[in-house]
């Protein structure tokens, strides 16, 4: 037996404000600086699915990592992309879109999903120098 | 004597939307897509700029790439990095923001600052799928 | 009016031999070396695209990018991913699967079906390290 | 004392094809569906080797990489290199070569041949979107 | 609440050379290859730092990546960018530069340095191909 | 008949420092800043060889990319990898080793030593951010 992790490489364009309602505008403009600009900026996210499992012994995979591409479209990419992550996103309403609430609402999303195996680690790419990474703890 | 074309990669992070002011809102929808998505979304734009000239015979250089940096820092990135290309920025006023529109304003912008050498060429990575070139023809 | 060249970049993974028919078993063997490997190998191709042409004053693109994409899915892509260039593709027969060949042969597949501006220039990566680019020279 | 993980990069081009044994022809097409194509596809697979050990404290070294590299190339990837991962590998003859099954055969070729520190962690990159990682778990 | 892993990628350029003062030259020569070259080489180092850590209900962040950027700045890349690493970096002196040496000094330096959340990863690309990683173990 | 490009790409590490022996230690320490470091820094230098020609009507090939690699490893990389570009490389001597003066000091080397199609183009990336191009003009 052996236990092995696949992972999924996708990405989806979006737009987003740091913005905090519980917070002043110049308490916001001081704490987000640039990425508070009213209007909002964007970016083109890359997303990171790994699922750890046990290959099955006949098919020799995990998870049929095409299967794991069409639901995480149809969960995920399909309700982000070319969208306002602020705006247009119902299970992002009320939340600070940074990268890591945005992992951690995907993690939500997502978790019970997967026919095969476990999610087991999220990862953001909010610009290349830029990353968020959620496990579930 | 010798021509060497150098190159700056650079980068910064946008919202915007594909909409024409001369079209309905059934025909840009029907033009643009999901580009079109009335809040918006973004991108991380990578933008290369190419200056073409011969090396100095003391410095070696074509131009000082730390100077040419500082340049288009002021004149380009700094007007664009964290903002929505549509509303917050002068130069941008009134043009589908297009990565071949966006790409031949930043070249009318920059065209006459440049202090040694002469721009060759600007390319702009929409995404590392998409990619715009000019060459001031 | 300005001239741009837009660029989309696809990619598609095949298996290929090195092998030509005129040549005896021990002259392509020499020739090639591992790359005549009688079973094939394969390799992940990258594939660019561009397309000179004037922005539409309208539209701002030269060439709408998802058509050009649907294009070259129909034309090329469904045509040799996940396919074996030696005996899988009808306008490959015949032809030595080297890069220089396949980007020529691709070349004379795409270059009455674009609708918009003219192809400019393919480039076909076989792998991160060995490219070959044509321009209907 | 501190615990350190280096790793190498290496790569190589192989064909294989998607088929099981004890399955029909008709399941195999619609388990793998284009990966199941009879003559084979190809990719240009990466692979991350990761030893775990303490820096020796005269040459600051968990493993001279150069030596791993060396053994990497001589253990695996000559015996893969250019080759149709169904038919021309001995430790791979009967096995679905999934990205998965991959990883943990070539896993078993290399897990005694480290002189230095542990074999610690495979990833395996089919293409830039796919993955499997192994961990001796 | 959810414990996730933030990640700011910078980078420098730094001259080094591979040779232990406890060994001689011959020994030094066959220990470390043409990386003793006495003049020295150098590398576009890669550096990720990852901070583990609850995002704050309020800000959403586990650290703002502003502010780490400048830490790190400071206190690492400041001192060892445009630098030779055997001869300009104090806190190297005595220290074999291998990645390795050069991921355990960093951590060194930058463990009591990081305000909220807790340092856990370092990871140290001296090229694309070779890569060192530390978690305070 | 068809004009193909081909590249290969290569790599190499060396340091260097810029300084001009025609400028006094303050103005060098001016004009080239961080880069004047008397001890010099380094890069993982990247090298782009373009080949053009036609495709051999038999072989499929402008040239063997094989042998090209071979030829550009002798007469390029194995004097400059690993090395001090100021010290090391006697066809670098007197030269100050800016992107743009070592890459028309390669082409110098190179371009009588290909046997099949012509030298197009050297591309030199000192970095992934700076590049400087050589076509012989």
């Amino acid at each position: 037996m052996a236990m092995v992790y696949v992972t999924r490489h996708m990405h989806f364009n979006a737009a987003h404000r740091l913005h905090s309602d519980v917070l002043s505008d110049p308490e916001n403009e001081q704490l987000y600086g640039v990425c508070n600009n009213p209007m909002g900026h964007g970016h083109n996210y890359e997303l990171e699915i790994t699922i750890k499992g046990e290959p099955d012994p006949v098919t020799g995979m995990v998870i049929d990592l095409k299967e794991l591409k069409d639901i995480v479209q149809q969960v995920i990419i399909d309700r982000v992309d070319h969208k306002h992550l602020n705006f247009d996103v119902d299970f992002m309403r009320g939340i600070v879109p940074t990268a890591e609430n945005i992992v951690v609402a995907f993690w939500q999303q997502l978790k019970d999903k997967i026919p095969q195996g476990e999610l087991y680690e999220l990862k953001l790419y909010e610009t290349p120098r830029n990353m968020a990474t959620f496990r579930g703890e």
